[in-house]
């Protein structure tokens, strides 16, 4: 294996490591065994353990924030629920990884991983806006959407913590969060408003958004 | 001064700093000088820079989970939004201290201000319990009341950062978000839905659950 290749592997390894356990719980030794090498050959590879673990978390921020891709074709609603499903699928197969990702901790680097969450954050909101059509958001609309991804890494670090409730439907609720959000801000900012509603005129009766409505006016009934 | 005094001075004195830089850039000699005595009296005090801010932060923190409590008197909305205007207060009143506090940083301990921000966000937790007279919340109502805590965190932070939507329609905006999110979890969830709906029926219809439903069908409109 060239080194490039064997820096990879032993990445690959921790982060499997990471999906089952936190990093502040996984040894060098466990890496370097699970990697079938010797403690002192992953030291030839990655200095020490701290960058070991940066590196491992900025692959898995580069697959989250890959993950937010997603074609601009057909209803915003459907495309949004496409997008919570590889989310939650990141979610589910990194657990332990995610909440170190997310929360930091002690064998984080917290500077370097907090620049990998706000990287993480900043694709989600620039892949929402290109999405709604709008390259610069009134400040409201801004507040409202990264707010909401906000929402959406609490939502799925408190999912991890027991999954009491089915992924399937908090994957839906966050695409309906997104649209109750959004309405509460446009209700209060004229030019949020202008700009959304005409992107909602697309959505068809089938999908989440319009699902909402049908469940509150039940709910309400 | 006892030396409990001192030591409440000196929190005090580095409170007011950090409500205009963040704790990274305030060093002890800016604190001593502030407090009007010499940098190895502070020492004698706090024995290192990360205790006294570690003291410092905790007294916010306790601040903070302090402005949630609130009488179990009159229309849910309206308490809410009183508990909005002293959280959006403490958020004015101490700027960079609040971000440190919520994001951590290098200056900070982040094992002990992971669990200091916990703890503020499950006194918030508790007493959205107590308002809301329920004890045993379902898995879908906690996740929702919790996620909500962490979205006017992150409003809070963002609005710190430019203050660009006046902070009182934020404060409304979150006690609808508040409603929004409930209504969601609730279309989705009996359990959560049946607890929540003999809540809604003393709400005046001058309040701010009202004004959103009133904003809500005029956007429609």
């Amino acid at each position: 294996m060239t080194v490039e290749e064997r820096r990879q592997q032993l990445i690959g390894v921790a982060l499997e490591l990471f999906a089952r356990r936190s990093p502040d719980e996984v040894s060098i030794d466990e890496i370097a065994s699970a990697a079938g090498i010797s403690r002192p050959l992953v030291y030839h590879y990655f200095p020490g353990k701290l960058s070991l673990y940066e590196a491992a978390l900025k692959r898995a921020a580069e697959d989250l924030a890959d993950r937010f891709r997603e074609p601009h074709e057909g209803p915003l609603g459907a495309r949004l629920l496409r997008v919570m499903r590889r989310y939650f699928d990141f979610v589910d197969d990194h657990g332990p990884g995610f909440s170190a990702l997310m929360r930091g901790g002690p064998a984080v680097g917290s500077s370097t991983t907090n620049a990998l969450v706000d990287s993480v954050r900043q694709a989600a909101y620039v892949q929402i806006l290109s999405h709604l059509r709008i390259e610069e958001p009134p400040a409201r609309l801004e507040l409202v959407v990264r707010s909401w991804i906000s929402l959406a890494e609490s939502t799925a670090l408190l999912w991890l913590d027991g999954r009491r409730v089915p992924r399937e439907e908090l994957e839906v609720q966050l695409v309906q969060d997104f649209a109750a959000l959004v309405a509460v801000g446009a209700a209060h900012d004229g030019p949020t408003a202008a700009l959304l509603k005409p992107l909602l005129k697309d959505e068809p009766g089938d999908g989440p958004f319009a699902d909402l409505v049908t469940r509150l006016v039940s709910l309400a009934a």
